[in-house]
């Protein structure tokens, strides 16, 4: 019995840093509340970001603001090796037609809350008309197949409110979306309409990216509100027919030059040895993209930032990387792990926060089992901010592409009740977001990445 | 070594529940989440307790509403013994003039966002005028005693936003609002003004509870918006005299009959056991106390009636008491227990939740570590509703005569960052309550309050 309390204490000692270092990630976590809670920036740089850059979906002029701001953000902050690394990216746009989809006036005149889904095709100019046959799942499209044909399908599926996480009713529901126009173009027909991808029933049109496919019709696709939603739902109900009339001027141009944005703080030891930490500065082209993901973008800067007010010099590199192209392309994760400035460079750890600025909750660990045990030794420090929650899960987008190259992946999680009622509309403005959660949020990812810095992977 | 295995097996299996038992719980979790979040009703009630009554202090027409309607909820939610429990209470009123603190004009005309304090006499009509002194604390004021007196004392210590936790912060500023008449006053001073409890800086005056101290004069008391307080404080800096005049028609009227609402889900096997779930139906008269607390009132109701839904009858009787008058009083909590209604009952847990209607985390345990152990055991099942932080902490101030007197006190811990936002102020309305969070805290009750019927304290 002596002898095993002898070996557990022996490997208590040796498995892990010392008392010394524990008791000074102690006092890491109360300064990193104090600097950050009470001189916090993460909010006043997302009060600069969204009311200067707007919304900044990939290519437009809002997105080049958004790079400009946050290389300055990071010069000003005195980052080390602030850059720009060049990446093509796509360029849709919304056109300058007012969206709409009009109930053909055999009963009433009657406009729906509409917006073209990213990446659509346009309507004519004299609209697309279709009656409107509604389903909840490619299966019964396709069961119905000859009925679709020549209408307009009217993707109706709602979110399963009884996920405790939203994003698992989202991930239930965001097919719809997806691949909606190639489901509803292989059965012949003209245009769909998407139950907007959102738990409230209120009246804005949430937007996403679609796809089509190749050798399949590209057809013009449209979110409708879910209050629109409900009316046409109970309208067929009914055994009426509808007939609507959609109109977008949607449209894809040529590839453009864009940037991603990126600054460090350079490791003292081990310089080469890298741990990123971003989000994704292109949003959608509604709102004002405060929390999808202005959040994670000016977390990432602050995170890097309270570092340097505390005075630490970390042992490895610790970068702030804003991707561009998140929401339609991903080219920004995709070019930053094939660019050449990565030559001699070696990711040892990849964070990303695009969940919203909600209050922290913990960390989910993309990696294996080893990792996330590493990881669980620090669980005492990320519970004194509320994020102790630690486990296996999804990292992020755009740093899936250093994860497939088998960098761990880190994704922050937070309380995500309202995310979706503000995701891709024009309801993602800075009045959603609290000052405090998003400061702790880069907080928690302050620690996450020194005590990296520190002690490896 | 394989004595000591055995004994501790045998521990294992006797001291606590069967895995059978453990099995049960955990299908219990998954349908109180599936009918709570598919079916719940805690946000349709607290729209229509908003929406009917209001504000609610105690004694007005909104309180009498509110407690017609929670009635009417658990009678129509088929509960057991609904009734009301007479209680007598306070019953102060702003009145009817409007409330003012004017800027003496000999710089320029200037009204400050104020209210009368609750529980503060008025001003004559013609107003109390003062010169303005700002102070941080009574022992600043003390220290400067000469020169406060025959001025209005302005009470200008901000919340610490450094504290985690809002409440801690709340409790560390809160004394200027409950002691600060008192302790001006002995210093001669003719009225106080002090800064909004809040974590904002925005225009909106927050009021609650003050007292005045036998023997020492009664001044008024008026809270003053933190932004008018950050005005004021930077022309005092400058060094000018600032006189401002202060119009309140507050007073208080005798005491008036009310009533706490208490409703049964009476248990099969020992009745007379009694676990307290509730909240607080009175609010201030500012807003329409929706996170104050009404959440915690339909939240309360709502547990019953998750429970009653999945078909359950509790082995000891589970009982949703609405309290009446925790603002300025805490008549309704002592008049609980001393009710001729509670001879033959006794109490084994009472658990409140009034910290707002947000996102759940744990509970907090006003009771001996062997109590808390008992929760701890559960931990896992709360952990599936992300309300898996469970310590010990402070229960609710109208279960506090319970506690008193032994009864286990737990109280529903949430997502705080926002509460001071809005509490006792007219942001307190139903737009910053999400119905999912609102909706997971009453599942968290249902299941804390299930789980003690179930298996005792």
């Amino acid at each position: 019995m002596m002898r095993q309390l002898f070996c557990l204490s022996l490997l208590l000692i040796f498995s892990y840093s010392p008392l010394k270092a524990q008791r000074q990630y102690d006092t890491l976590v109360t300064q990193l509340l104090r600097t950050g809670l009470g001189q916090g920036e993460a909010f006043p740089m997302l009060m600069e970001l969204t009311s200067k850059a707007g919304h900044r979906l990939s290519g437009s002029e809002g997105a080049q603001k958004a790079v400009e701001l946050t290389l300055r953000m990071m010069k000003e902050r005195g980052f080390d090796n602030v850059h720009l690394e060049k990446v093509m990216v796509p360029r849709w746009v919304r056109g300058s037609v007012e969206e709409a989809a009009v109930v053909v006036p055999e009963y009433w005149p009657w406009s729906l809350d509409v917006c073209a889904l990213g990446g659509t095709v346009g309507t004519p100019e004299t609209g697309t008309e279709g009656a409107v046959i509604e389903v909840k799942s490619f299966e019964e499209l396709r069961g119905r197949a000859s009925e679709a044909k020549g209408k307009i399908v009217f993707f109706n599926r709602a979110f399963d409110p009884t996920h405790l996480s939203t994003f698992t009713a989202y991930g239930g529901a965001v097919d719809q979306r997806a691949r909606g126009a190639i489901e509803a173009a292989k059965v012949g027909a003209v245009a769909v309409l998407v139950r907007s991808m959102t738990l409230t029933i209120d009246e804005v049109p949430h937007t996403g990216a679609m796809n089509y496919e190749e050798g399949v019709p590209k057809i013009p696709a449209a979110a409708i509100s879910t209050r629109g939603a409900e009316q046409i739902s109970e309208f067929l109900a009914d055994g009426l027919e509808l007939r609507i009339k959609l109109f977008l001027s949607a449209e894809t141009l040529p590839d453009i030059p864009s940037f991603n944005v990126v600054g460090d703080l350079t490791g003292s030891e081990f310089p080469s040895e890298i741990i990123v930490v971003g989000g994704h500065l292109d949003s959608w082209d509604k709102g004002s993209g405060a929390h999808d993901d202005g959040a994670g973008c000016v977390q990432a800067i602050e995170a890097l930032n309270l570092i340097k007010k505390l005075g630490l010099r970390p042992n490895r590199t610790i970068r702030a990387v804003m991707f561009m192209n998140e929401e339609n392309g991903l080219r920004g994760g995709k070019q930053y792990v094939v660019a050449p400035e990565r030559k001699g460079e070696k990711h040892i750890a990849a964070l990303e926060s695009d969940r919203g600025g909600f209050a922290p909750r913990g960390i989910s660990v993309q990696a294996d089992s080893a990792v996330l045990a590493k990881i669980l030794r620090w669980q005492q420090l990320f519970a004194r901010l509320n994020a102790g929650d630690i486990g296996m899960g999804y990292s992020g987008v755009d740093i899936s592409p250093l994860v497939d190259k088998g960098t761990p992946g880190f994704g922050l999680d937070v309380e995500n009740h309202r995310y979706f009622d503000y995701h891709h509309s024009d309801n993602d403005t800075i009045d959603k977001v609290n000052a405090r959660e998003l400061e702790l949020g880069a907080i928690v990812e302050a620690l996450l990445v020194y005590l990296i810095a520190e002690e490896g992977m």
